[in-house]
């Protein structure tokens, strides 16, 4: 059996702060609570009780393993905002409310952690989304990597009619909001000390706002999806297969900044495959490209989206031909598996 | 660099498992969506639409970390929906909409996979919530002791009246829907090897049809909350000191089983501070204490329901004092830590 001694001096985490004692009720009140904690919330009970005043809600979860927990342009607090933020957007939601759920690693500097909860609270409040439910374990030294971080979130349903794959229609164009691979790029560069000049910084951001625009503008948008693991390519096979279209994308069009090239020439990587964290496709209707384009080239996260391919008619339906900048098509194809493990 | 290959065999979870290309996905088809897939759900998207037509709702959270995975009467996949589904029934809300979130280990074999989700598939079946949106991570071999699992989860408010800390009135009757400690041993008798008799099964169960019968038969009910880690202590400390109250509960009315008894005298263990995963507290006002106790005992669940206090005047809130079997009060307080680490 093991002992779980607080720590005097209180500057790591103990395996007794992850119990129902005193510890728990400390970290949760000193340390949790004024990082994340809504002002206008005090019930301290279970979960929260939330009025979506009638709305459709969206739901969406994602779990965060990133190593290391800090990375040049974020760290693993953004990225859990971000990504369960952008989910909820590419439902056409407008995110409200997150949980979070730690599993904390016995031994983690309180520091650390607090600088985890500082970038989380930063990047809610930048988006506009409170926290109002958690909860922590401790799990034993050598387990975790310093913190995992799960966060759930509802969203109020913004769009008009179900953003989806099966929504998409042959004809519609595809929209990338923006240039691919910087998240995967600056994680790959401070893992593996490596210098790309320049150095790519992650695009972890919050893609709400600019869809909310796209909507407000009326621009009928069928099916969005954020290029997280498995980048583009896994973005786009992924709509050809549930959505039942084919897809072709030419890749003159697809913006790679030259630090990421620089990288993926030198590490023999695909930017297509390389994760975003704050890009996004859209699929609309070709009659308003022009107008989506320029909602879109207005929100400074999405200034750089381009037009980048078509959705075909539904015979062969599930591929996605890339024609690429010699003129040929060639199939996209998803791989086995990921270039980069643990990139989120 | 690691080269996350997959297993041919697909007997193992693997790295490649965890990302964005084929075997994410055949994973997400083969084994997660078979098994926990809402049937009437198809979008694959990054969210699931709901509508909780009108209603308040509940939004909670919980991270398991248990160890090990299976014990006596559970498992870590029926403790993680019974935590969010009890989490919600203590606000006072009809559970109906669930997230999961896994982080697993490589190399977990794919048969322990696949029992975890056919035991979250049970419980949720028979807890009458819909599992409609998730993710999965892959970490290295020696993270994650095979898998944690995070679930969040979403309710249709039911009660009338705020159900939390700051509703509980002096006068109010404290019940205690069963006896106590029954998880915590089942998990520890397993994990340290011991035999008791009779040997203690894990209590873990869905607690919101009581809940709900209470609400529907009009008991005013004031705060509801699990006996999870800390046990019945830390729910009646944080209520305590939450509600602003002072509590005295008769420790000869706390019912604990042979079973648990046994175990807490041979190790030494407090059966008011051994978690539970199927009790709760329920505050009500004394003059429905006898259509409270009607209700819950007709529920096989809390078929054994009991009072076991009354909340005293304001003065000297924050505490709780036990009156011990020899007549004498003291007061109930919290440990530092937990008698168990990594009980839930």
């Amino acid at each position: 059996m093991q002992c779980p001694l607080p720590d005097a001096d209180d500057t790591c985490v103990t395996l007794a702060h992850g119990g129902g004692g005193r510890l728990a009720w400390d970290l949760l009140e000193k340390v949790f609570l004024p990082a994340l904690g809504d002002p206008n919330r005090h019930e301290r009970h279970d979960g929260a009780v939330l009025d979506p005043a009638g709305a459709q809600v969206a739901f969406a979860t994602d779990a965060h393993v990133v190593t290391p927990l800090f990375f040049p342009g974020g760290s693993i607090g953004h990225l859990a905002v971000c990504g369960t933020v952008n989910d909820l957007a590419m439902c056409g939601a407008e995110p409200r409310w997150l949980s979070t759920a730690f599993v904390l690693e016995e031994g983690l500097p309180m520091a650390t952690l607090r600088r985890v909860l500082a970038d989380m609270r930063t990047a809610a409040d930048a988006a506009g989304v409170s926290i109002v439910t958690g909860d922590t374990k401790v799990v034993e030294r050598g387990k975790a990597d310093g913190l995992y971080v799960v966060t759930a979130g509802i969203g109020l349903v913004r769009a008009p009619a179900p953003v989806r794959p099966q929504a998409v229609k042959p004809g519609d164009a595809i929209l990338l909001s923006g240039d691919l691979g910087r998240h995967g790029a600056a994680v790959l560069s401070i893992r593996e000390g490596l210098e790309f000049e320049p150095a790519p910084l992650s695009d972890c951001q919050a893609l709400h706002r600019p869809v909310l625009a796209l909507l407000a503008a009326g621009v009928e948008v069928h099916c969005l999806r954020d290029c997280t693991r498995g980048g583009l390519t896994a973005a786009l096979t992924e709509i050809a297969r549930d959505g039942g279209v084919r897809l072709r994308i030419r890749e003159a069009a697809i913006p790679v900044s030259p630090g990421v090239a620089a990288a993926c020439e030198l590490l023999g990587l695909d930017p297509l495959q390389l994760a975003c964290e704050g890009r996004f496709i859209a699929f609309v209707p070709v009659a308003q490209v022009a107008a989506a384009l320029a909602v879109l080239r207005a929100d400074p996260v999405t200034a750089a989206a381009v037009p980048i391919g078509t959705v075909l008619a539904l015979q062969a339906a599930g591929t996605v031909e890339l024609e690429t900048t010699l003129g040929v098509l060639r199939a996209l194809e998803l791989p086995a598996g990921e270039q980069l493990p643990r990139i989120c």
